[in-house]
């Protein structure tokens, strides 16, 4: 939870309405104005009903957590975190209500070596996955002086939503939606042929204006540090690349899985002026997102999970009667304590049925145990890959398992 | 977030008021009756406002969990969780309103060797922690059974929850909370001779009654087990154990750290009915939780921490000018490729000032470098422990850090 003032009015109008909040405890409407009752106000109840709100990312929680603690933080400082964020969606494939954000934040320095790094680590993190994925990169500042160039820069947020969406709305449609808004057809025309400029060069020519010209030095830099190091994944420059957020201010970027049909599976971008809105100007900052549950639904789609995370590996022991449990129990103690990953089937049963328990939870080996086994000390093994079964004694159990 | 009606009437009715509800998107009052705002009636307005809540524990949501799962769940069902959860309880030490549990369930088997292997793992958490702790065991069979046997059997959580606060308030106080009630002092004074009686075997001799009899066959069975098998911490039975949550129908579990002012750090019990209630009888269930921000507070009290988990390793490269950091980046990529914790100092800056910081945050190297550096390839490395200088080119810093 956070206060509803840190969350409302950082995520433009959009994310406002997208906020839950959390209702007060206590006697709710005791102290609501008569008048809002009456004319069943639902707007303006909210002040007086809820005063706290659920996480919408983690950036803004960050900031407001570097102004508070900003006699204790070192800058630059570099924090990761993995928290659920909620947002009031209309649930779909991808989208949830709860989800989870992975965050990597850098604050306290306006140094593009920030954000190369956190391309880097997108890059990184992908390759390992084995998840192929293209991230796209842009600049606030180069979007912006696109807009302006084209007259536009008055209304910026209006047009960078739009812009924002054209990857689910077409051209046509895009065109139409700000001609509708009253902008010159013409510009529009040209605006479009601008953000469509993929090649940094290229736009670089076309003279835009110094604010277009500062962000294109800026990724050029971005672009040659990572390059230099080697990059798995494909870098894009992308000038339509918008992001929803209002709070970015330099660099943003995206990053999509190659062959897949699952929006965007990270973002992010630089920060420069959040933590001025609690108080605290000249903190810069810069961080990506990873969409932890979006990833998952990938790697699940793509069977990219290795086989030893979907499945339970180790030893489960069965047991024939009560006598036999209580070995087993204390079989499972001693393995466990060799750092034998062991589980105890909980209750003595028919060994079919416990075998199919051990098969479909993909145990690596099962260990039985009968009065034969209490009785000899000798307990049969089965290795459930090769189907070999042994008779063993717990030291020789020991050695074979470690 | 649960539905509302899946945490409403689980916890008790002080669990009920402490419930955190998330506030409906849209026009919230548009549905709701003209007579409730008129009265500004703050309880029946919650149903039209605020059909979700916030987690209370983790054990609610897993019953629902596995009763919406029944299908794909394979009985006997182990489960592990760390998440949030939230109660409206007022915020003192060791007290959030948000915090994480970490929780471990069996569910599907009504044996003791659920009980006996929960017990274990609270053990072996504490004692890998360093942190002795005391492990309180009581059956809710035995108190209910002492209870009936005082004549109060009728209003079983009335006397329980007074029970569960006599570490809290005193005997006298919880004997005159009771007679307040109308039960008869006598049996009142019986009912804490009972619960006070700390050893099975004179408890069982009492005779009390079949149902106490059971809890004490049940926890003599469970703390045989562990015993077996052997603990490093204590295991103490205590029939005055209430536990405030109401679906507890077996043993329970409360751990307190030993030599600290700090409530119980973990908690749990077996709740064999709580299926039932979302229409799913006959899914015995047993799990404990651990108070994750209560055990990392003590932790942090007792400097129980490791120096290698409080402060920072590794490395952390500062360079001298522009030039330099391109070198510096490139050697950051070349040490992280080679599994070593490196930072890179985002920018170019004054050696004393990066120095401070390299301190501050207790990196145990730092990397030097600048123009000299990048001319002849030889890097200054200092170790930040011996204060040891060297100039080491990057095959030898490789060969040295790893």
């Amino acid at each position: 939870m956070e206060a509803l003032e840190t969350l409302t009015g950082r995520y433009g109008d959009e994310g406002d309405k997208l906020l839950f909040r959390v209702l007060n405890n206590g006697d709710l409407l005791a102290e609501v104005d008569d008048k809002i009752l009456q004319d069943k106000d639902s707007n303006a109840i909210l002040p007086y009903i809820a005063k706290r709100g659920l996480r919408y990312d983690l950036t803004v929680p960050f900031a407001r957590y570097i102004v508070m603690n900003r006699h204790a933080i070192k800058l630059p400082f570099k924090r990761s975190a993995i928290q659920p964020v909620w947002r009031a969606d209309r649930p779909q494939r991808g989208r949830y209500q709860e989800f989870y954000q992975c965050d990597a934040d850098i604050a306290g320095s306006d140094s593009l070596y920030s954000e190369a790094e956190l391309v880097k680590l997108y890059d990184e993190v992908f390759r390992r996955l084995n998840l192929p994925v293209v991230i796209r990169i842009n600049s606030r500042k180069i979007l912006q002086g696109i807009i302006q160039s084209c007259g536009m820069g008055e209304r910026f947020s209006e047009v960078a939503i739009i812009i924002d969406k054209l990857d689910k709305i077409s051209d046509e449609k895009g065109k139409e939606l700000l001609v509708a808004k009253g902008f010159d057809p013409n510009e529009v025309n040209r605006l479009f042929e601008l953000i469509h400029n993929t090649q940094l060069d290229s736009l670089k020519t076309t003279g835009v204006n110094a604010l277009t010209q500062d962000g294109i030095s800026d990724l050029e830099t971005i672009c040659s540090l990572c390059q230099s190091t080697g990059l798995t994944n494909q870098l894009i420059f992308d000038p339509s690349l918008a992001r929803g957020l209002s709070y970015y201010t330099g660099a943003i970027f995206e990053v999509t899985a190659l062959d897949a049909n699952m929006g965007s599976i990270g973002g992010g971008g630089r920060y420069d002026n959040l933590t001025d809105s609690f108080g605290m100007p000249d903190i810069p900052g810069v961080g990506i997102s990873f969409g932890a549950e979006r990833i998952y639904d990938l790697m699940e789609e793509k069977n990219l999970f290795p086989p030893e995370v979907i499945k339970k590996s180790g030893v489960l022991i069965l047991c024939m009667d009560a006598i036999a449990m209580e070995t087993g129990f204390n079989l499972t103690s001693s393995l466990r304590n060799n750092h034998i990953s062991t589980e105890l089937y909980p209750e003595p049963g028919k060994v079919n049925k416990m075998m199919s328990y051990a098969n479909d939870n993909g145990y690596s080996h099962v260990i039985i145990i009968g009065s034969d086994e209490v009785a000899s000390g000798l307990f049969t093994v089965k290795n459930m890959h090769s189907g070999i079964q042994q008779k063993l004694t717990s030291d020789e159990l020991l050695s074979q398992l470690v």
